[in-house]
Order: structure tokens, then C-alpha cells, then sequence
């Protein structure tokens, strides 16, 4: 066979041991947390049929969608004359199933396809890579995480209150302080594009106004011009845009603004609703900042919208979701109403790292290295080793009879941090001899006290 | 959009919550068995360049590889002419990548594009799903997981005795008693076709041995005969079929049967020492059954050779694997040996259910459902589902104001082993009603009580 050196496809990733262990602490936290709220894990198949992918994320995800070959005699189907038809039009005789895009077609799909064994509400969460062939780019990758949870079956807003708490949960166990959680809703989005005049154009309005961080207030009214939005609407927005105060405050404001709008005003109760819940189970609102030019997924979301930024660092939005009242319709199956949220595991990762927020220590692998100098060693160490991990210690005997440095090597590669070193003393006094590689100290005792100083105990 | 029933493609499944947890169940037995042994965790992209995969897996493992056709005009480069040359000729103009056909060739690559970097020896698990485009049907699967372990850089038989003790403690873990590990070194195979004077014909002698179970020793001896073994040859294996007693006792007679064959002699040494690192390491050697008809893996296996079968069950093996000499050497780097294995994750699943040995218990999930009649008892709930998470109680309050028994419904269908009632008296007297639904006993207390009897304390 011809020797070839091997390389990755473009905008794919290896994950080795350090990086593994510290996304595993990442998604052990988010785990344990939506399980903790109640959420039950699904996993669906990395190939969908293409007829169910195609036309759910517009023309730009149908041609982003990674389409796979169908097997055996894939050209069976095409004629000379497809090639001058194009790719387009060849496609359907040659490929019938794609990879997953992202989790809520699957989920959409599998919701519908047993949508009378599920128990409602119908809490699940979904941790799977979905891949996109998009052009890769830094912090952009053709195969990533995404974690979802939704919850479908209840219009109830104690679900908007959950997943406030989850994600409060998930970062403080991660460490994450300086952030804030955004929290507005499309109906008062439609209820401001109606009260201004412009009904039915929160859309439009959305997109101008979601530029304001990046160019101004100045600016965003030219846009708004230039969409044709009369001076007039675009004048009564200004009040909206330099909105201050607290959540509350905020809330009377726009109560009285949105007067004449009745979808407004009950996007102001949903909302009051929602923090009077978080009041009601004990927590502060604190965390929650009411951002009424917060605006995503004004396609599908029709009630709260949220968005998580980390402050102080240069990546964008590590969480978000909303309401949405139609999850399955596009399955010809109408009604099922539902509110999810979705974590960003590769931008949180690139947060911990550039705040240095990994704990130090070894996140997981071998506590002890058992290191010997003979093959007398070798077998003193195996029943060493055996009553280690009987104890539920995660140690290695060096396998080789090597010198005493090369073991040592491997050991503080590995970050382990503890070593044993079993020499003929030890040997003869049923003893270990127990090193911490942190701390630098070292001695002699029973492997029973070796075993609780190395559970700190 | 035109409506359509939404179906899986061949071959491929969702797990839902039931599935997810009993399948969680048993990969985090795994996972804490292999970090226990040191080992660490590896994972590589879904997708590989179909150069690092083509030519690994024999032609029908080409065959079964799942093609990734090229992103945007994936016809760019195919003329009308090779329609007429035909699938095969024409793959490399349309299709660059594929998925994983299995964790074995991207664990190579990984070593080989990182071999500056890797501490070794390198103890390497990796769980992760794989495909092949096989013809689905009963346990066969399209999509499934793989599930393997190996360390490379090493010779030492200590490796051997650990894929022996993980093996034992992943069975332990999950109530499986009645299994044999069968264990065999290729070397012994050599020689064994040595000493019958077909040097280098163990491979074919396997095949045929290996149908010994099967069809019997008459047909085996046919089947010998057809493959033209010469009748002298295949008389000398008669007391190879036929060998019985306990391990020391067949490597003593083989010892002397093989006592012409110096790498049937180095088979026997190294089989001895494994047994003897385990004696050393204080574990009994029955569950080990040395099989010296044991043939897999003959054209990578170079040492010992390990599968597993759990008796009186009808599915084969749930695990297997062995040495090799040469892992990396289709990329061109020589010399990289180890040892490995592999666990068959739906396999041991069947075997699970088929056995009845998944814990009736709950394995994950909600542990308290909170219910109550309006308002008010919702409002104190969220105050109890506080403390209760707080607690580390995985619990969930009933998102909507319902009739009582449509709550106890739910907590049933989910499994949920504590519901909380909370009524005008409980409220009044700041207290709950515990009703456990598998005894069925219910009674009011505080809290606190509460969440001791929960936690089981």
C-alpha cells in the first residue's frame, strides 16, 4: 500500500485526553442539571431521510446540509444528460439521506413519529454533534456540539422559569459570574411594530434594530428609512432604545407604551408572570435583564425569547432559545407548543479558557502511578494495584521494568499526582513508599494510609 | 409546505428515555472501568478523508463505507462520459469523505498525526458511534456504537492481564456471572500449523477450526481436506480438538505437542505469564479459558487473542480483541504495537434484557413530582422545589394547574418514585404529604423529613 500522510478534514476536530476531560466537565455539569430539572435524554440517528431535512432551515441550509451518497450503484439512476442538468436537479437520484443539521428537526420528527407513547409535557434534552458545511473559520467548525432542552405538551410559564434557573445552575457551577441572562418576547415585539403604526413588520423592524450594539441609534434609523418605515414610527421608537431601569421599570414603561396593543400587553404579563415565578420559588431577579430589542428566531419563537452573553470577552452568545407554538406543523402535525433553550458547548469551552476558568487540577484520570525497579517490584506493585482500585482508585502499574526517571516522566505527563515507589525496603516492610508529585513530599507507610491520604481523607 | 409522514432511515434508531438510561447505565460501567485502569477518553470527527479509510477494511469494507458527496456543485468535475464508466470510477470526482466505518483506523491516524505529542504508553478509550452500510436486519445496525480500549507503546503482558481484570469488572458491574473470557495467542496458532507441517497456513486451518462448534469435527476434517490439508496433518490435530482440562493442563500438553515450533513455544510462555500476572495481581484465573482454537483478527493479531460469550444466551460474542505488532503502518509509521479490545454495546444490551438484569429500579430520572390543586399550592411548590434541588433531588413541579390525578398520571408514566401533595392543609402547616408510589404508604411531614426519606437516609 502507498504511505500517505493522514490529515483531518477541513473544519473537523480531534478531541485528545485534556481537551475530552474538560469538555466532559462541561457537559457532566449540563447533564447533571437538566436531569436535576427533570429532563430526559433522547438520541436520534446522525442520518436523517433528506426529505426530512430539506426546506426546514431555508435555501441556505439545504445547501449547507452534508448529503450522503446512496449505496451500491449510486449512478443507477442518472443518465449522461442529468450531468448538464446540474447538481441541483441530479441530487434526489443519487443521495436520499443527509446528516443532521441541528436537534430540533429530529426532535420535531421524533415527537410526531410517537407522538402517543410520549408522556406530556414531554421534557427531553439532546446531546449530539450536527454537522454543517459551512466554510470553516476560527471558533467555526463542519462538526460541533449542540445540547438542547425543550419541553413541549405545556404552555405553562413555569417552564420559562426553569430555564432561567438551568442556565443560573450551569454557570455557576461552572464558575461564570459576570453574565447576563436577556429575557424579552415576541409579543411585545409585534405589540411595538403595531403601536408605532407598522403592524406585522417586527420582522423587518427586528433586524434593524438588532444592529444597534454594532452601529447606533444614528444608523439604525437610516436602515430603518431605507426599509421604508415612515419617520413618524421610526420617531415614536426612541423612548424603546434608551429604555433604562430596572426590569420592573422597564415593565410600567412599556405597559402604558403598548396600551393599544392587546398581543403587547400580554407579552408584558407573560413576562411579569415569569419574574413573579422567579420570585415565588425564592430567587432574585437579578441575573434576569428585561431586553425589549432583544430579538431571534422571530420565525418560529411567538412568546418568551431568551440570550445568554458572558461579559468581558469577545464571544458572542453562549445560550438561547425561546417559545415557539408550532414545532411539528411542517410534519402535518399542528398544535404541539413548546419552549427550549440550547447551550453553546464550544463557545462556553473558548469562555473558560480565555477567563481561565478550568479548575487546575487533574479533571479526570489516574490518581496513582505504581513505579518499581524490578520485576520483584512488578509483582509486589500488582497486588498493590489490585487493592487500590478496589478502593475506587483510578491507578496505574508502569507496565514495562524500566529505570525509575522514565516512570516518573510518565507520571507527571500524565499529571498524576500521586506516584508510589516500591524498592526493596518497601518490599520487605509490606510498606509503600508515597510521593506527591504536587507538594514534592514523599514517605513510607501502610497502604492504607497511602489509600486515605490519597482520597484526602 | 407539502405535509409528509416523517420516517428513520434503514438501519438506524432512536434511543428515547428508557433506552437512553439503560444505555447509560451500561457505557458509564464501562467508562468508569477503563478510567479506573488509567485509561484516557479520545474522541475523532465523524467523518475521515476517504483516503485515511479507503483500503483498510478490504474491498467489501470499501464497499460498506458511507460516501459524504462533496459540498456545492458536487458534479463540477464529472463529464457526461463517466456516467458510462460507471460508480466506482467516478467516486473520487464526487465524494472526498466518509464516516466512520469503525474506531480502530482513526485511533491509527490520531497516532500517527499526534506521535510527537502522545505520552506513552498510550491508554486510549473511545466510545463512538460508527457506520456501515450493511444490509440491515435482526441486531444489525446501520448506526451503533463502538466501544474500545487500547494501549500502544508497550509489549508488556501486563496490558493482557488488564484487559482480563477490566473485563471481569465491567461483567461484575453489570450482574453478569455466567460468561467464559477465552483467550489465545496467534503464536500458538503458527505454530500449531508448524508442527503439522503446514507452516503459514494458520489462517486457513482457523477458518476452518473455527466452524468447529458449529458443524463438528467430521465436517471440519472435510472441510480440511477440500482445502487440501494433507490427511496426515489434519490426523495430527486430533488431540488439539479434543483437548480438555484446566489451562495449566493444555499448556502443559501443548507445551510438548509444540515443542518443534519456536513462536509456538513463545506463545506458550507469553499465555503462562499472563496467568501468572494474575495470580500475582490475587485474582483466580477461572474466568479465563484458554481456547486453542480461538481464532480472530488473523491478519492483524500478531499475540493474545481474547473474546467473550455469555452463556445460555443466543446472541455470540459481546466482546474481543488482541495484540498487534503494527498499527499505524498503512500511514506509514512502523514499530507502533499494543493490545486492545472492544465491548459491543447493543449486544450486551440484548443480553441484559433477554437475562432480565437492568435494575427494576428508576436508573435515572426525576425522583419527586410535586403536585397540587391551584395556584396558591403551585406557589408554595416552587418554594419546595427549591430546597428539593437545593438538595440534590432530582424533582419536577407539575407546569400546570391540572386535575390531581392527570398529575399522578404523569409521575407514573415517568416512573417518578415520590409525588408531593400539596393541599390547604399542608400549606397551612408549612408541611408536605410524601406519598411513595411503589409501597403506596403517604404521609404529611416537614420538609426536611421528607427529603431524608427521599435520599433513602
Amino acid at each position: 500500500m502507498a504511505i500517505q500522510k493522514p490529515t483531518l478534514p477541513k473544519g473537523t476536530r480531534d478531541f485528545g485526553p485534556l481537551q475530552m476531560a474538560r469538555r466532559n466537565y462541561i457537559f457532566d455539569i449540563i447533564k447533571d442539571t437538566f436531569k436535576l430539572f427533570g429532563y430526559q435524554q433522547l438520541e436520534t440517528p446522525s442520518m436523517e431521510n433528506l426529505s426530512t431535512l430539506t426546506g426546514k432551515y431555508g435555501d441556505e441550509g439545504d445547501q449547507l446540509l452534508f448529503k450522503i451518497l446512496n449505496s451500491g450503484d449510486y449512478l443507477k439512476d442518472v443518465a449522461p444528460s442529468d450531468i448538464e442538468a446540474g447538481a441541483a436537479a441530479t441530487l434526489a437520484k443519487v443521495s436520499e439521506k443527509g446528516l443532521r443539521y441541528d436537534l430540533t428537526v429530529p426532535f420535531a420528527r421524533y415527537v410526531v413519529m410517537n407522538r402517543n407513547e410520549i408522556t406530556y409535557p414531554f421534557k427531553r434534552f439532546q446531546i449530539q454533534p450536527v454537522w454543517r458545511a459551512d466554510r470553516p473559520q476560527r471558533g467555526r467548525y463542519r462538526e460541533f456540539y449542540q445540547c438542547d432542552a425543550d419541553v413541549v405538551g405545556t404552555d405553562s410559564l413555569v417552564c420559562e422559569l426553569e430555564i432561567l434557573l438551568m442556565i443560573k445552575r450551569v454557570f455557576a457551577s461552572l464558575g461564570l459570574k459576570d453574565y447576563a441572562i436577556k429575557l424579552n418576547n415576541r409579543k411585545i415585539l409585534t405589540g411595538l411594530a403595531e403601536v408605532i403604526g407598522a403592524a406585522g413588520r417586527e420582522g423587518e423592524l427586528c433586524v434593524a434594530i438588532d444592529k444597534l450594539d454594532k452601529i447606533g441609534w444614528a444608523k439604525v434609523q437610516e436602515e430603518l428609512q431605507q426599509r421604508s418605515f415612515k419617520q413618524e414610527a421610526i420617531g415614536k421608537l426612541s423612548p424603546i432604545i434608551d429604555l433604562l431601569g430596572s426590569n420592573r421599570e422597564k415593565l410600567d414603561f412599556l405597559e402604558s407604551f403598548l396600551k393599544d396593543s392587546e398581543i403587547g400587553l400580554k407579552g408584558i404579563v407573560e413576562l411579569r408572570e415569569v419574574l413573579e415565578l422567579l420570585n415565588q420559588y425564592g430567587e432574585s431577579e437579578d441575573f434576569v435583564d428585561f431586553d425589549v430589542v432583544l430579538a431571534r428566531g422571530l420565525s418560529y419563537y411567538t412568546g418568551a425569547i431568551f440570550e445568554v452573553k458572558v461579559n468581558h470577552v469577545s464571544i458572542g452568545s453562549v445560550s438561547g432559545g425561546g417559545r415557539y407554538d408550532n414545532l411539528t406543523g411542517v410534519f402535518g402535525l399542528e398544535g404541539v407548543s413548546g419552549v427550549g433553550f440550547s447551550f453553546g458547548v464550544d463557545r462556553i469551552y473558548d469562555v473558560l479558557e480565555e477567563l481561565n476558568l478550568f479548575p487546575t487540577e487533574q479533571l479526570e484520570g489516574t490518581q496513582v502511578l505504581i513505579t518499581y525497579f524490578e520485576e520483584e517490584g512488578r509483582n509486589y506493585g500488582l497486588q498493590v494495584l489490585n487493592k487500590l482500585r478496589t478502593a475506587g482508585i483510578a491507578s496505574e502499574l508502569y507496565p514495562d521494568v524500566v529505570k525509575i526517571k522514565k516512570q516518573f516522566t510518565y507520571a507527571d505527563k500524565k499529571q498524576i499526582p500521586f506516584v508510589m515507589v516500591l524498592g526493596s525496603d518497601e518490599i520487605n516492610a509490606k510498606q509503600v513508599s508515597l510521593k506527591n508529585l504536587i507538594s514534592g513530599q514523599q514517605e513510607s507507610m501502610d497502604l492504607s494510609d497511602a489509600i486515605k491520604m490519597i482520597q484526602g481523607q
